[in-house]
């Protein structure tokens, strides 16, 4: 139930990965016949890639090492050509990126950059209208994820794409939880850079990409060899590139079909949980989100106090992301949507995969109703707003 | 014969990734036991590699992407810590570096840095009193490589960061081309940052390590969540993390043992080139080179082309770094010892591993030979400077 976390690598990836361990193990760069072998397989993922995102022959794609490398890249590579070398001084991005985009940004305001930081509506999204009224002519990047990761919610994508085109901005969008998940047309909408990362969709951890529209210039952030038309270098990474493309091929190959049986198993879930704990609802229209994840709140229950008791029923489930899951703060997203501070301890994020089965998800219907029981009858937070009998909940709903 | 371009990743490193690809997969950085399953797996790596370098209980290892990260990282953060937040304007490095840290050099003095670029002397080495005359107090880092990777030849690293230590700057060395082959040992020298590369040593492609001496301060290049205390972030790649520790564990383990079994065959194919072919010279003094690498020059035969012989062969060989070989360009190093432009096209590099049998060198030492015949006799440049009978071979020593 933490697949925004990280995802089984699946066996039939780890397959296609292994002759490229110690038998076909060329180095792609080297000019002998034992190097250049690797090539057809290259290409192959490069097709792979390119194919499930729909981008064009003129666009790039480069590989990274992960998705926090793409969005370092970005970000610190557009301080470098537009604001350091040159007039802008802003980059605009929202409160609830992921830690590799904020982090960044925090970095770049140390170093004089402004960075405006938009909040989310109740929906826990980011309206492109918003978008546009910050937007100044000394603004170097927008960059405003695609779904995120705490919530699953989709960001208006095509919209804050238009808008950015029409102001002549730059537009970097976090797909790290679209890519694999829900269709990602890159002929479709307009956004300059785009952040994947494998293991959120069954491929390996340790390899992610960068798409570049129309291959534009953007200094490297790893510089090098001759790498990838000298755009990332390092040795190619040849079984996890592998791994990657077949990795990207099954997550969106009938993507639809597959969206389907994971929101079915996802919407029952949500379904039982809400109708069967009382003051206890999921964040955002349902409709509008990946159809993997439920943020849920259940007054009264602290998340980590949840954690545990799913963890003693061998169930893995998260307070949000797992990049900040060591520390016991409150949900960042939910204090952005507008909760109560007390509220936005109480989230519980479920995220199921493809290889989710409906065993497993009546197995966690079932425990997580007990451990709620569980949980409250311990709860003095709880017991304050408890319904009273025949009376009405008070301070249980948040703009919902 | 390609080893210092990438090697075979062992098997046995590739059994001990296996279950934490599909198996145990869980995100360390979760709070459930299913991510933190995977803490013993990678405090054993990561006690590996302190012990493979023996580095101590303060210091840093940081896991990276590759070597060209951790250059980039240590290159870039000081740019950033010591000179556009700081006081210091200046970089000393060798003209023989690694791509990953000329080109970032290169990418800094765009920036408006100072780097000197100290050339070798005729053994292809730099010297420690060379290193200590050109340090100013507006010196940030000094940063040298451990052993050359077209060479083989090893750095006085003991002098130059005493001399460092002296001096008060910092000193980074780009080790992938000796940790795994030579004893490293990070108590008996005084160096701050030291980069590796697990692919040099029979592990895996896409994972390096950064040693960060007293785990002092270093921004980070990769901005993100708290892994590894924050100094570089990313899901953390348990498989490779895995698959490294492994390999340096395997490589390092009776260093000595080993190293003697690659030099006699090295010798010996050396020896054997040289003897059977005329006008043929390695570079540089093979008791102060890595026991696996040969960079023999063949008076009158274009690398190219002879690589192209050796390939047809199913010999894989190189002309220089696998990093840059896509270019037709002279061998740098050769010309930095000083090379005339013509000798400087003739190196090739031979590079053996622990798996290189006697019958491979058997082999390579019969076609090598062979090739060098077929090339010479439709060689324009050789007939030029072809020792006429009885007489004097003319140009064709260099230095030697």
């Amino acid at each position: 139930m933490d697949n925004n976390a990280t995802t089984m690598t699946d066996p039939l990836v780890v397959e296609a990965m292994l002759p490229f361990f110690s038998d076909l193990y060329g180095n792609p760069n080297s000019l002998h016949k034992f190097g250049t072998a690797t090539h057809p397989a290259i290409s192959k993922a490069i097709d792979q890639v390119y194919t499930a995102v729909n981008a064009s022959d003129t666009d790039d794609i480069i590989f990274t090492s992960c998705a926090t490398e793409s969005n370092n890249w970005v970000l610190k590579s557009i301080w470098v050509d537009k604001i350091l070398n040159g007039d802008k001084n802003h980059i605009v991005t929202t409160e609830v990126e992921h830690p590799s985009v904020l982090s960044t940004c925090k970095f770049l305001e140390e170093q004089g950059v402004k960075v405006t930081y938009l909040p989310v509506n109740e929906q826990g999204i980011v309206e492109a209208h918003t978008v546009k009224s910050f937007i100044t002519d000394k603004t170097a990047l927008v960059s405003i994820m695609w779904a995120n990761n705490e919530t699953g919610m989709i960001f208006p994508i095509k919209e804050i794409g238009d808008i950015c085109k029409e102001k002549g901005v730059l537009f970097h969008s976090d797909a790290v939880q679209a890519v694999g998940k829900i269709p990602v047309d890159l002929q479709s909408v307009h956004v300059d850079f785009v952040s994947m990362s494998a293991h959120k969709f069954h491929g390996p951890k340790g390899i992610g990409a960068l798409y570049i529209k129309d291959s534009q210039k953007l200094s490297p952030l790893l510089n090098g060899g001759e790498h990838m038309g000298g755009r990332r270098s390092g040795t190619l990474n040849v079984p996890l590139i592998v791994g990657m493309g077949k990795a990207i091929e099954l997550a969106t190959d009938n993507i639809e079909e597959k969206m389907a049986s994971i929101r079915e198993k996802r919407d029952r879930l949500e379904d039982a949980l809400i109708s069967a704990i009382d003051d206890t609802f999921a964040i955002g229209d349902r409709n509008n989100r990946t159809p993997n994840t439920i943020l849920i709140s259940i007054r009264g229950v602290e998340g980590e106090g949840m954690l545990w008791d799913l963890n003693n029923g061998q169930i893995g489930a998260s307070t949000g992301s797992a990049c900040a899951s060591e520390d016991l703060e409150a949900n960042t997203v939910m204090l952005a949507i507008g909760a109560d501070n007390e509220l936005a301890h109480t989230g519980i994020r479920l995220s199921l995969s493809r290889f989710t089965t409906d065993e497993e998800v009546d197995y966690v219907i079932d425990h997580f109703k007990n451990a709620v029981a569980r949980l409250r009858a311990i709860s003095s937070s709880y017991a304050k707003v408890k319904p009273t009998p025949g009376g009405e909940v008070q301070e249980c709903e948040l703009h919902h």
